[in-house]
């Protein structure tokens, strides 16, 4: 009995582009000097190893400020895969011990998600990849599952924590939020039932300004008030 | 750069006695040969290395099933712990290497949460500890801030799961649930306005039988109803 796998953390990053939900991965063959053009394309979520001596949470956010230059934004661990078969496949298996330059046997790692605002530009555009959440093709070890897993963890805390907003631009319209909720929740919702639930949000502040450009009837725009929400969600403020 | 901790599992037992909610601890000195009689008691959560080959979340009903006997019980991963700095205090480590005879430096551990009711007996009777979880005393490691997050996630999941129903026998009064309740949440709530709420809760069957053999006048008993409850909530279903 070895008993001591290593550690490592996947971030499962989303965004949204008010049509679909996203997921950023990395292509693991991007950086192979053999056979550059020709190598298939091997995506993967953004993860690393757990340094000796450094915080699982702090692994996490260096993996995201690494490839993304943000700070400070919305990370949550939300489980942990520790299946002894997670390096079943060899190639897996094999590209981790060359990245590593170490023997590895079993590696536990530990998932989180993060919501990003995706209009705004990122310092990794043209070395990652966003992907549509719904349509992934098959990930690297046990990617799709952790995924699958993040995706479910967001429709579950939908109501409880004010998720919606940090994938939203700053101002939004109620047409994107439903998008959003819909694409979160896996089905479609009456708009009008929708219109008439968000009303009754208190944190949810109009604006004057609407859309421009549009080929549509220009909708109006709404901002998330996080104080007002705070005041109302007290008990769960505790947890930040 | 070792690059790799010891992963653990801990289990943060839950019951609930009509007036209290208490955790299950395990006193690490209770084994001890020497100084039996009077060495101090050091309270810990049950909980384990994870061993070679074996999955995370069987590592866990390991624990489990050892202690009480009982399989296929409420169980949740819900955080993960892993500052470099959990072995820190002296006695914890050494308490550790003379129980693994390993040479250990740093443990991940894998938070759990179970629900169990405590009517039913337990053959670990005698040796473990059930204690008021509002007022513990200094815990082994970072126990008690596990415990803390532990509580914190229930009343986060309060309004998600049917959490109640797991800690509660299975016939139960209203004032039993809403005590449960209320130290879940950690406040009073107003008994009209929680038994108003609680008649519109479809999964909750009135009994045609009533409380025996007490002081004040004997109150309904209620039960709940799985099926109804997992129909309702149907969204939540893929998660189980």
């Amino acid at each position: 009995m070895k008993l001591n796998p290593h550690v490592s953390v996947d971030c499962v990053i989303f965004g949204f582009d008010s049509l679909s939900l996203k997921v950023l991965l990395i292509d693991r063959n991007l950086g192979l000097k053999t056979n550059k053009q020709t190598a298939p394309k091997s995506l993967k979520l953004p993860g690393s190893l757990v340094y000796d001596d450094e915080d699982i949470n702090t692994a996490a956010n260096r993996v995201l400020k690494d490839l993304t230059g943000l700070e400070n934004i919305y990370l949550q661990q939300f489980h942990v895969f520790g299946s002894p078969k997670r390096l079943n496949k060899k190639e897996d298996l094999a590209w981790l011990q060359s990245q590593t330059k170490m023997k590895i046997n079993r590696v536990v790692t530990i998932a989180y998600y993060s919501l990003i605002k995706l209009h705004l530009s990122l310092p990794c555009e043209g070395k990652v990849i966003w992907h549509d959440v719904m349509n992934l093709p098959e990930l690297a070890f046990d990617h799709n599952e952790i995924v699958q897993k993040g995706l479910l963890t967001l429709r579950l805390e939908l109501n409880n924590k004010p998720i919606a907003f940090e994938l939203l631009p700053k101002k939004f319209t109620i047409r994107q939020l439903q998008k959003l909720y819909e694409i979160i929740l896996g089905k479609n919702l009456d708009n009008r039932n929708f219109r008439k639930s968000i009303s009754k949000w208190e944190h949810i502040l109009s604006l004057k300004e609407k859309e421009m450009k549009v080929a549509h009837k220009p909708a109006q725009y709404f901002k998330f008030d996080k104080r007002i929400y705070n005041k109302m969600n007290k008990e769960y403020l505790t947890e930040q």
